[in-house]
């Protein structure tokens, strides 16, 4: 863009394929999951009754909305997190695509506990194993805490990609604000071990993982906001 | 882009990657609605006589054109109203992935009145409810109340996005043409209140409800057409 | 991006945002045709015997390549369209919109050459209607019939984009090369003729409506040669 | 975006159009990988019991681990070339698309190889064909070598696109380092002869198949590091 061809490939800067490749990756994993809402392709002449058809869906809405919000929010932490990172090198393109190769999966453990959430309780009692303490396992608890446990890996994958970011100084831009980016850091750690803590209730509650799990997105959402603010928006931009 | 590094990020500024992530999420929600055409993945050796097939789509290719140019109308409005917000901040971000959450849904509904249209009449009454006036709710009429309910809830998500936007100066470009915001929104307003009109229709009368529905994109794509083409063709563009 | 901001939304251009939906909408439709290549989700433990299965895939295999290299060539004559059209309007973004709505659905067609192609002859004479003369048309034919008419569809289309941008001067760059403008036209009326004689050769032989179309593809794919080369390669280019 | 807008169209250069379309068909086929791991849609109201049901796809989260670092990886040796290769003409525009096209087929021989991994041994004998010697070939070894072949075709293809871009000159930047080159194009003649020796491997051994095509991955995201973090990331880079 600058004139200095060098880093420039075909108009992209350094981050500009990452970004293109990440944004397509979310874009696509997270329109994908309408897929678990939709009827059956190829379906018989003769759809089932429209009411029994909603009402089946209900956890697949639960799902949809709980995954959509939090990939979107794990998206605006990527797109914060390239606010601070304005290079590329080699090994940061092969950790983004680790990161990627989660984001893509997500609509496998959605599907999950769609299908599952239901599945216990004294009319179906799918129990999984049994606990030492003689505690069972519901296929329900079983779901939730494999959707839990994605986002352990997935906390841990995004602390990798930012810590090598923040690491390699010649990755961050010249204007880096150091206080913000501990800030940052911080908030970030917290992901891995609240995860840890929602798999561990999501074994003996799913309504408690669930809880945590929505508290987390909002929490992510919301932490981001003083200091991004201030980040995203300068006093004057020209575009 | 200016070399004002601060809030641009790998090349992107404070709108440029809610664009790309909206384009894509819009380009896959868009492409998706083909999946309801598609025959059965992994069928018989056998298909069934190309004729009767083709037939039993027909629902299918109403609710495939219908949802595809109201979608591409929305897009092009949501392309208008970045000719007038130029920032981003995280709020702003964030109300725009519920906005989005929406737009990758719309497969969802598209796909209910594609299945259930036909369900009514002497052949098959399949009533989902009855009215206290006696007046029967078939299925078709159900399916369409849904579709046109999905769309009130989208155009209060537009006009929420749009409200920030314009509420917040900070976000918008510093030569804003204040008149033009003030027409467009109240070509806005038009929305929440036509769909929820466009559902009580549906609930009477399918095709009443496919009638107004249809104006309605019409009216959304002819609208903006006096103010738009002047702020998007300027006289002279230097690309 | 050049600091004019009147036409500049966020960083895209007037065209810019078109573009980014359609590469978007090209490279999901053109992604989709793999769907057709996989076996059945959720397929029984046993799958079908390997031979067998790639057996039955042959149509398949030949409709996505002949639709991946048309759909291709089409996406690089609309690249070439944008090198000549440099801004939008709103008339402008809806014909492209509808555009796209073909563009989308051509996994359809696909599918249905894929699953019809070998639906004729002494085995199986799936006979779809009867010409006056008595001639038999074979859901094969019919498939092929309709696979070119869905292209004579997108070739009038794509001419209306075309037309509408070059009668629309404001729309064309300051340096507009009419020779080569008017080579373009010319070209492009080939199409929607040779899609016409293409359907109808469908009827009587698919062999030569599948020879007709892979000819076509060709043509426009080796068409633009003389003159694109030098308009997307100057001489010297500074990025 | 530098002023001269003969090369510039709506704001992309030469190369920045086929970026988009190649990173859309990367992202959506790297994606659409996780359709193999998805239940059935439309399922029946009872799911299969979870611990089968995750049991039953290990291969398909083997086959979804290899698929998307592979990809990945080559969508990082398509970075790699665009950062030599700075414009464009209609012939490298065809070559790109005859690559995407394999790009987007990747999704099937990746679902054959879930499907198949397990078909052999003592239990299920399904043999596809006898060799010469009598070694009877399984239909595990065969996927695994359709698997491997289908890289074979890639490699060849992902060096022609290479060959043609750096053949002529007036595609290269012009401050092109042609050590860099000539490294990069030896490292590419790796991939035919290895994948080629994989596919027959395959027929011998799954395992010894897979083993060797983990190792070119790892080679292919390990290998441009020397060469790679001097051009992408450039002493001082404004954006």
């Amino acid at each position: 863009m600058s004139g200095e061809g060098g880093a420039a490939a075909g108009g992209y800067t350094g981050t500009e394929r990452i970004l293109a490749l990440s944004d397509g990756v979310f874009a696509v994993a997270i329109t994908l999951l309408v897929l678990d809402l939709l009827p059956a392709f190829g379906a018989a002449a003769r759809p089932p009754a429209l009411g029994a058809f909603l009402h089946d869906k209900l956890a697949s809405y639960l799902s949809y909305v709980l995954s959509f919000l939090t990939i979107g929010v794990i998206w605006t932490n990527h797109h914060q997190m390239f606010t601070q990172i304005k290079r590329s090198n080699h090994v940061f393109l092969l950790l983004n695509i680790v990161f990627l190769l989660w984001v893509a999966v997500l609509p496998f453990p959605a599907a999950l506990l769609a299908r599952y959430l239901g599945q216990n309780g004294p009319d179906h009692k799918d129990v999984v194993a049994t606990f030492p303490a003689g505690h069972p396992l519901f296929e329900s608890n079983a779901a939730m805490a494999i959707y839990a446990g994605t986002y352990v890996v997935g906390s841990v994958l995004f602390n990798a990609v930012w810590w090598y970011g923040i690491r390699n100084r010649r990755l961050m831009g010249d204007d880096t604000d150091h206080a913000a980016v501990r800030r940052t850091t911080w908030s970030y750690y917290v992901g891995p071990a609240a995860y840890v803590l929602d798999l561990i209730l999501s074994l003996f509650s799913v309504g408690a993982g669930l809880g945590l799990f929505l508290a987390l997105a909002i929490f992510y959402a919301l932490a981001p906001l003083p200091s991004m603010n201030r980040l995203v928006a300068p006093k004057r931009a020209r575009i």
